[in-house]
């Protein structure tokens, strides 16, 4: 089995670009990723994308072809959609191709656009993520979905919304020297608690926000960076996927995200590496909540222990395991198929030291990257190390 | 590298059945094809399920959790989308997953609903297979696509309209034992030419028709049908998979269908076969003149000479190399993402000699499958084979 590099990355601005197409969005990363990779197209094997609603906001499906002409690249190329996953899962096949030896460079990542379409459009958008026949038609929708998640774990397990304030402080903090991130401001606890309730107990600065964006990567064999002298320093030594019941109503425990559980477990054993081991963890905060939760599937936090997290300076960016350096979902931003690209960019990034945040884990070695569909009916993790 | 199996098939009925969801479908494929294969679901390891339009025709995106609770496995599960080629790609996964070695067990397929919808909203729902800037804003409908490439065929190799009524008829015929097929009645040559203009040279029986359906395959390592003593003789041993240019009108060539070629080439290099050794074909005959394309790809015939391989009774049930014995994309129906696993289908029961048009095939030892999306933007070829 062969080892697999990250030979480069490329990530749009992530913000508001209702004038851009999504094919304009997707070729700026693809170029982006083969010029930092500096491989040439035309080595390129497998195009693997995600992509969301993109029937919805650019009534668009069939991508994936669309991307690789837009890339520049003419090769077997597939869609993946998992919701806010949708990336994620494009990563783990890319992966999964290149140790196979299926192929020695594969470009995977995402694209979505949504502030094109009007609010109630995009939450309508969204909405479909979840189960439309149970969740939907009752008035469900994300933020309601992760405000009933957030009340079934402070009943659980204790907790209020000053812990989650400190999530949002903090991944706020960690965007504001992010170049690509849509929210470069500092936001204080206060503010956080003071924000306008959106679904109680979650208010404005717990919620993500719509974002437009791009991301990809350069995946290839370690023999193929060996042989064409690419730098690609960071490895993918692990890759796990998990899914559970689509409805809330169906969950055992909401306060509980057993796919992200099977994802990490997965992973780490592929890696094999134990959470002790995580120096740098990018996770899928939609919502403050959900940091929590992704930092107890990693095992980051014990059950329970999560929720006080950023507020005990665990999390932080001077902490034991800076979490979200990028600045999360929640301040850099949710383009939903691009995120799992996004994150693994960053990741690499941060174990390479090229990221403006790289001096606040300067020595680490391995990160762990988790991607989460809907309310986590789905979820992808992948471990990072520095190979060399 | 393992040997790949398909140890059991389901499908439902396929045609018109707007009172059924989803996820009913897909769980009645998938309990059919559990049943068939003979193996539990607690040992599936991934689904991989492929699904065009779902977020128009049902609200509903993030299907592959869905699909996974709905079959009643709890398994990694992943939707891909390639539009009508949605399950080509994901049985495609499927074999590279198990000859990896990276499960034993995967059930792919896909679903699709469709009328449900009234047909103006089905007609623009199928358009974002299409370039939605190039092609579906200036008036590109499917007939009207595939009309185009039509004509740049008569008029690059000669041809007419009662060739392609050949190809309807003989599909037709082929339909009418198929207990899963929409149309079971035959269409004689001059009803199919006396049929009400579609988009010139195209009537309405060189059209596939709009089809509600579901397909599910049970894929797994040959190691572990031994070791379980599951019954599967028939083996998947090439895999390919082409992309193009989405707009025709940035293609070389509208009567060629590239993508479809080296889905082809690559398929047959992978099973170690050639185009001679082909004994039976299931092909994306989505339009007449589509049927043609493909026999060229899959080089059943040389270019120029597939528009008269129905009418010379090459490509007929009792022809040399019998195409589309289920009544193909035209008679049996096209449920977009299901229609990819339903070919590979209906060549194991021909191989298996289970299908009721086995006997046109009884010393049958090659299967192909060709599975096209859009316009044949991208394409996925795999080649079947007897192996016990």
């Amino acid at each position: 089995m062969t080892d697999v590099r990250v030979a480069g990355v490329g990530l749009t601005h992530f913000g508001s670009h209702p004038e851009r197409t999504g094919r304009d969005l997707f070729a700026t990363a693809a170029l982006r990723a083969f010029e930092d990779a500096g491989v040439p197209r035309g080595d390129v094997e497998e195009l693997n994308y995600g992509n969301f609603m993109g029937a919805l906001a650019e009534h668009q499906g069939h991508q994936a072809p669309l991307m690789a002409e837009a890339a520049g690249v003419n090769c077997p190329a597939t869609r993946y959609e998992e919701a806010c996953a949708s990336a994620g899962v494009a990563v783990r096949e890319a992966v999964r191709t290149v140790r196979a030896g299926e192929a020695d460079v594969v470009v995977a990542g995402g694209m979505e656009r949504m502030t094109n379409l009007p609010t109630d459009e995009v939450t309508e958008g969204l909405a479909i993520a979840a189960d439309d026949l149970f969740e939907v038609r009752a008035g469900v929708t994300f933020p309601g979905a992760y405000a009933l998640m957030a009340k079934a774990y402070f009943d659980a397990y204790g907790g209020e919304r000053r812990d989650l304030a400190h999530v949002a402080a903090k991944n706020h903090a960690n965007a504001v020297p992010n170049e690509y991130a849509q929210y470069r401001q500092e936001v204080s606890v206060e503010e956080a608690l003071d924000a306008p309730p959106v679904a109680e107990p979650l208010h404005l600065y717990d919620a993500c926000p719509i974002t437009d964006g791009a991301s990809a990567l350069v995946i290839v064999s370690e023999e193929y960076a060996a042989e064409h002298d690419v730098d690609a320093p960071v490895a993918v030594t692990g890759t796990g996927q998990g899914t559970d019941r689509m409805a809330l109503a169906d969950r055992e425990h909401l306060a509980r995200t057993p796919a992200a559980d099977d994802a990490a477990d997965t992973a780490y054993a592929d890696a094999g590496v134990g959470p002790d081991d995580v120096d740098v963890a990018e996770v899928h905060d939609c919502f403050t909540i959900a940091e929590v939760f992704a930092l107890e599937s990693l095992e980051i936090a014990d059950p329970g222990e999560g929720i006080s997290a950023a507020r005990d300076g665990v999390t932080t960016a001077d902490g034991d395991t800076p979490v979200n350096l990028s600045g999360g979902l929640k301040a850099k931003g949710h383009p939903v198929g691009a995120t799992g690209g996004s994150q693994i960019a960053e990741l690499t990034r941060l174990l390479r030291g090229d990221h403006p945040n790289s001096d606040h884990v300067a020595d680490a070695e391995v990160g762990v990257a988790h991607n989460a569909g809907g309310t986590v009916a789905s979820a992808v993790v992948h471990v990072l190390e520095v190979a060399e």
